[in-house]
């Protein structure tokens, strides 16, 4: 992993100096991490990235060049640049592991560390959750649109960047994709990786059936054929059928085709109908060009077979939507150990913030599904005894009273005392927990087009806590204690 | 530079190893980067991202870890992975300089090589160049809209990884950013570094003048201070003003304000005149937030004062267009000396490809104007002395004589023999060409709504090559002959 502690923007570096030079060294702060908004038509996220900020927080340390650089700034001093040289992190970090589903408003990461410390992580911890967090929501879309087919990430060459194409593709893997064309992310994180060849192998022969021999030479066993490089119907398909009974005759089981232009619902089903007459039911047909979870889902209705999907562009740069927009926070300070809980105003409802040191629970039902998320304060305790109220902010007067619930709490330590104390797991294992995860919505969530809201609430005290920092004369008394 | 040899599709790998088994490795392929369309509302890109191809083709090796990944994969025997252990890139390339004016369906980049290594290139390529050259051609915009006022990158936190936001700042900053956030940017390629505080520095004191007040005492020079944690007019910009006030007789004068929510017009306007009114004209308005070349152009027309823009998001991910869709095409094979050249055709016209090794031309009239461009074929000669005919593809029987004309050929000698031949110019002389090169285009071509389409010709002969391809039964002496 490269050293990217100078991947920051320079407002943390000069608010660290601030920090430095009056003397608030000792105030520790906590920041959250969150998004405000989900992509459109989307009611969850999937979080990831969280492997690769922990690598960010072990590796941060400034080099003599990077040391030599700021310096170059003549912003700082040398007291400041020798802070900096012994820099190491020493705070707290939790996170909800990678491959949970995730709502707007709630912290997918908690900092809790001196001011300065937390405030450099800012910029590197948003820049890698965000970008992960953004391909593994969109790939869980394309992945359930698929309804079980594989879905492969092809999108390498029009990611935004090296680390773009590396890093979406494993968040795309976490989310449900079955295996990736990118060998780098195949090698680093052992994800199956998929490819056969392009147009230009079958240009470089003299003719269609010429490049397929040659292929099917090469590879015998598990060969798929490109049909589509001069005419799908006329001459790909009816080319890859001559190799692969030649194929046969050698003893070898063909594998599939892949198509990559035309309409692919006639020419996947017209492809069926050839494979199946002349032998080769089993010969899987493998689209792709332009597809995202849209355009799969109609293809299902519209009847198509396809059994194996390439997706590209649209979910390597999540195209609708290329940003999370996820938001790092200051929620509280705590200084000589009082927490002093901290809140972001502002005209816009939605980018007012939840104060306070926090955890996040989820409320399942008794036969496992979702109910509800509770954000509540670090010291609060449910008493399970009792049926769980859930107080909606913007609906006061509405309860949900839960009788046989059980909870899970969301949020994990990850660092403590700037020791790693999380067992980063394999990413077979990320996966399988992601699709437990989704496994856990109703339906109502996963629609592809205005899924409903998912129900993420404030418990009685965060609300209070919140209401009294917007309105210094708010009383609690005028909201009904629900507890 | 990590060495990304591993960064590719596996189906490049798997068609080397066929060209290899099928004793192909003496073919010479060449192979054009181009893309097919510019993004919305845009009539040029800006070619970035030369100089990190440069360096992932320099890196280019297999090291024994990479070689014992693909061992595992069982795809390969071991005669293929000792050529690939003594692989270096032995090919030409040929590539526009960075910060060039370019358009669609032009080679930005042209590799010829044996057809093994030039496969190999293809998406490392796609990815560093569609990358950067999707940014810069956004950058290009948003700077233009800003009409002269200094815009400044701030996209880092919400780029699509790492490389996004250290490339893509890059990028920006080559087609007319002054700055950057970014601070490994700065430290990398010398880019200037921008930013001052957070609004989490203004909720870490007691209220906002002390704040503000702790701010300009460790930054006394060059104080910036944001204004709009509680309320930008009622508390921000009045807290500033005392502020400055207090700087100003301790002899410093201060620098700016930024406002980064709320109604930028009506707020930059009157901070303003909050400004001038208390004797602070010379500090400068910066905004941001969700900032982009729309809304600057339309800020701008409803007279508000800004100076300084900072533009994230929307920028750093090209978000109305966030993927170039650049692609990597056989053109020809050069076999025992002979070309061939080389066509994909499709049932879309967009999709056929433009034949054989060519050249780019850019004519300019007397004034220094772009003209038109003219793709020819590498061993084709203009003669200086005579009128210079363009013929238009898409409309045959039209033709333009420019009698007065110069001539630029825009793709230059990058790699000869695999030894790079080339000077990697630095940042600030790639910057100063964009700037030259966008001043070259009419005001057509720069209009932000539905700008007029660049000519982009083929000459004669490459255009009869090209149909002659498509339909053996033509025969040019169908077409008129211009020269």
């Amino acid at each position: 992993m490269r050293n990217l502690s100078l991947m920051t923007d320079l407002y943390e570096l000069t608010m660290m100096y601030g920090y430095f030079k009056k003397g608030m060294a000792g105030h520790v702060a906590v920041f959250d991490l969150f998004f405000r908004k989900n992509s459109p038509n989307s009611a969850y996220a999937v979080a990831a990235g969280l492997e690769q900020a922990v690598e960010y927080v072990q590796n941060l340390r400034f080099e003599e060049d990077d040391l030599a650089y700021l310096r170059s700034l003549e912003l700082f001093d040398e007291a400041f640049l020798e802070y900096l040289r012994a820099f190491r992190f020493s705070g707290d970090i939790y996170a909800v592991p990678e491959g949970s589903v995730i709502f707007p408003m709630e912290p997918l990461l908690r900092v809790t560390a001196p001011i300065m410390e937390a405030q450099l992580l800012e910029t590197a911890l948003l820049n890698i959750i965000n970008h992960q967090t953004l391909i593994a929501s969109k790939a869980a879309r394309v992945a359930q649109a698929a309804k079980g087919g594989l879905v492969m990430e092809f999108g390498l060459r029009r990611a935004q960047g090296p680390d773009a194409g590396i890093y979406g593709a494993r968040a795309a893997v976490i989310a449900g994709c079955g295996a990736s064309s990118n060998v780098l992310t195949g090698k680093l994180f052992g994800v199956p990786v998929a490819g056969t060849h392009a147009h230009s192998w079958v240009m470089s022969f003299p003719d269609e059936i010429s490049a397929f021999r040659a292929y099917a030479e090469v590879f015998p066993g598990g060969c798929t054929l490109l049909v589509d490089t001069y005419n799908t119907l006329k001459s790909g398909v009816p080319n890859a059928i001559t190799v692969f009974r030649e194929l046969r005759e050698r003893g070898f089981e063909p594998a599939g085709i892949r198509m990559d232009s035309g309409d692919l619902a006639y020419l996947s089903k017209e492809a069926r109908r050839m494979l199946d007459e002349a032998g080769f039911p089993e010969v899987k047909i493998c689209a792709s060009g332009d597809l995202d979870e849209n355009l799969i889902r109609d293809l299902i209705l519209q009847g198509a077979r396809i059994d194996l999907w390439g997706v590209g562009t649209k979910m390597i740069t999540s195209q609708d939507n290329p940003a999370l927009g996820g938001v790092y926070k200051l929620a509280a300070e705590i200084i000589d150990g009082v927490e002093i809980p901290k809140i972001k105003i502002s005209e816009n409802p939605e980018k007012v913030t939840n104060p306070g040191l926090k955890k996040l629970l989820r409320v399942y039902n008794e036969e496992g599904m979702a109910m509800a998320d509770l954000m509540l304060l670090e010291n609060e305790r449910i008493d399970p005894s009792k049926p769980l109220n859930l107080f909606h902010p913007t609906d006061t007067w509405k309860r949900m009273t839960i009788e046989h619930y059980s909870l899970r709490e969301l949020l994990v330590p990850v660092f403590r005392g700037g020791q790693l104390v999380y067992d980063l797991p394999p990413l077979g294992q990320i996966q399988a927990f992601c699709r437990e995860e989704i496994a856990t919505l109703w339906e109502q969530y996963t629609r592809p087009l205005n899924p409903h809201v998912y129900k993420v609430d404030l418990s009685y005290e965060l609300y209070c806590l919140k209401q009294s920092l917007l309105d210094p004369a708010f009383a609690s008394s005028s909201v009904p204690k629900l507890q």
